[in-house]
């Protein structure tokens, strides 16, 4: 055995990626079956784009440059390359080119999938998550922004949230193109280094994004990050215009008034709020929680947003000349799921299978008699899946958390009564085999 | 515009890749709700091991050994190689390595995931699908085996088939290893290229497959694959053995015990059943649709099976010495969908908005009101989300198959009764608004 132990492949998962367990995902499918039934109730459909695009279908729209191929994952196919999609925006940008003549306009899809980002692993970074998107292609109606909002708002309320749980926090791009104006900047190369700059004012705060916008910035592990070269006074241009209380732009002021329509108060103005994506033309939008979230080493953490989104009228015409205008937003559900397991005593029943104990493999044939009986009934069961004596059986029972183990032996058999033993309480009971489903459902 | 045309981005998918509709999607989440149900009844848990995993710990036990990263998709992360996971079951026998002390033995687990293959793409070859697998991990007990195969059954029939419409084949690797003692081949590079061949039985029929095992094989296209260079008398033994009406294997004969405990007979042996997968050392069972299935041009196709699986003891011992004995069944999910759709006309309801007509930007608040109250009782409702005239926003509703639209202009305000279409019949009704929930209700 030694002499091959070097040749043993790693039994570890890859930075980054996790195994989820059971509590988790179901605590998942309670919450996308909240977020379903409320989009599709918002007038939302769904549609599936793959996990593989052309790369130049889906653009680079992501903020880390740093990274090789921009934090997507690509590789080359017979003649070009592909990438694992690194949103749900992009994708649906590609789908309405393609089929740009068949679909309603404005058009409204919700989506949930796997997304990748090939970002710098290090604990709680993941490189893959699952993100439920909704969004309105084709019109320009800041109804439809406004809606978003009114719609996580109400999608976090069902999961559980209250109003001093969460906010929705609002900006504008427009913000910084007038800022860009002002202070003359028009690459969009160098646009894009300054809003990257700032969108890390919440994680490194002013002092930190000065340094960013200025000559750079070295980080805790001595990386130096180099700055945008802006003058002094821009700077504080910059920092002045992002610590405005009230929004003045025509698209916020618009969208304040339909809010109040909607009599939805739970919101916030925060001009700081950059967003990652490069692509976004207008209104954005970040929805933070207010909670404690804590990391398993049980430090509070700064938990960030746990989705958002925003306007992103010039996306498809990427792909030549079409009028849709669009706006969406994206939660995040893995960080959602983790935030509200720490904040809620979910009451999802996990389905532990009762066991029937094998005494003797000959009798299987009675055994598999009473598992029928118990599933016909909707009841989770199993025949003791392994070889094993009872000791061991019970060992298995008690582990996998099962309410109850059935005792049926060559005299229980005889006398037509398996034993029943709850395995919370230790309670044996013998009972007949009309009477088991019932005695069961007691104890289940 | 034109100078620009070259340097559009191409809106169509990779080849092998698909974007998925809501009528599609409805089905499999149906499908999928059956198969949650019937797995959690028979004593599954539920488990998500990531899309990525380290390539060495997943290994290389696809058939297509002839495309490159043998149809895994593969790249390097900062030192080492990851890959797409190409089924549910290396990721498991990895799992099942690195948490061997925690888990139940047996462990019994049910995944739903995402896969990937890079395979030659054509149509109708995907290169990601949906498996939904079901596997016992620590057990030698042939009763899991079984199991299985009935699960699997009572999950076809409650999709809507009937016992007419689908098998169960069965026969075992054990098969084949007495056919290579016979013959003399132990090295396992040969075994698989024996195998590999023989898995085409179904697809090439019998005389291709003598090629495949003689000198080789030139296919339509021209291209030629080279033979496993066995003697014909070789040859002639193991199409005796594949042709064989009754199993004759000890592992096969208890099945067929069990099978008859269970009262299941909807199986067939049928020793030409390979499994393309390497791993496999003993029973194997594939699930075949015995209805005609069209493709979209209306053409009947070989659809062949929509999943099957099958024991695999020495998988996790690839990580060193473990007791994991192990079987289990993939369904595949995108299959099964397709020719479920093609069987059965699933009523499963799509739900489309009510859509409010918009009069007048300034009666918005109005218009706000009246989705309020639809979506508080339920009713999937929206404010047309675009800009445009009442034409305009009749097409849009048609299109969209909204089963009614609420006219509600300044005079139907000033009234109190906004008219309702029903979009099927195109009556009209004037409706008080403390009626307008159960008359909507009356035509959804």
């Amino acid at each position: 055995m030694k002499k091959e132990k070097k040749n043993k492949p790693s039994k570890e998962l890859p930075l980054g990626f996790v195994d989820r367990q059971e509590k988790e995902l179901l605590v998942r499918d309670f919450i996308i079956s909240n977020i379903k039934e409320i989009m599709i109730k918002y007038g939302f459909r769904n549609l599936e784009t793959p996990s593989f695009e052309y790369s130049e279908s889906i653009g680079k729209f992501l903020p880390d440059k740093e990274r090789p191929d921009e934090g997507i994952f690509s590789l080359q196919d017979e003649k070009k390359w592909l990438s694992l999609r690194y949103d749900l925006t992009a994708p649906l940008a590609r789908y309405v080119a393609k089929n740009f003549l068949e679909i309603p306009k404005p058009f409204k899809r919700y989506q949930l999938g796997t997304v990748w980002r090939n970002e710098k692993p290090g604990p709680g970074r993941f490189r893959e998550f699952l993100q439920f998107d909704a969004d309105f292609v084709g019109t320009k109606s800041l109804q439809a922004d406004a809606e978003l909002c009114v719609m996580i708002s109400e999608i976090l309320e069902k999961c559980g949230l209250n109003k001093s749980e969460y906010i929705i926090k609002i900006s504008s791009r427009k913000i910084t193109e007038n800022l860009f104006k002002k202070i003359k900047i028009d690459s969009s190369e160098q646009k894009f280094t300054v809003l990257r700059a700032l969108d890390k004012i919440d994680r490194l705060g002013w002092e930190s994004v000065k340094q960013l916008l200025s000559k750079g910035r070295k980080d805790k592990s001595g990386d130096f990050t180099k700055g945008a070269n802006l003058s002094l006074s821009n700077i504080e241009t910059i920092e002045k215009e992002l610590k405005k209380k009230l929004p003045e732009t025509e698209d916020l002021l618009e969208i304040l008034k339909i809010f109040n329509d909607y009599n939805f108060s739970n919101f916030e103005f925060d001009p700081s709020i950059i967003r990652g994506l490069e692509y976004y033309t207008g209104p954005i939008f970040e929805v933070s929680l207010k909670f404690e979230v804590k990391n398993n080493k049980g430090q509070v953490i700064q938990f960030g947003s746990i989705g958002g989104g925003g306007r992103y009228d010039d996306l498809v015409n990427n792909f030549g000349n079409y009028d849709a205008p669009a706006t969406g937003i994206s939660i995040g559900l893995d960080r959602l799921v983790y935030a509200l397991m720490q904040k809620k005593e979910f009451k999802i029943k996990q389905s532990r299978p009762v066991v029937i104990c094998v005494f003797d493999k000959k009798l299987m044939k009675e055994y598999i008699k009473l598992l029928t009986i118990f599933r016909e009934a909707g009841i989770s069961a199993e025949i003791y899946p392994g070889n094993g004596k009872l000791k061991k059986q019970m060992e298995y029972s008690n582990k996998i958390k099962s309410p109850a183990a059935i005792l049926f032996g060559e005299d229980e058999i005889k006398s037509g009564k398996p034993t029943l033993r709850d395995l919370n309480s230790g309670n044996e009971k013998s009972v007949t085999i009309e009477e088991i489903v019932n005695e069961i459902k007691k104890i289940i």
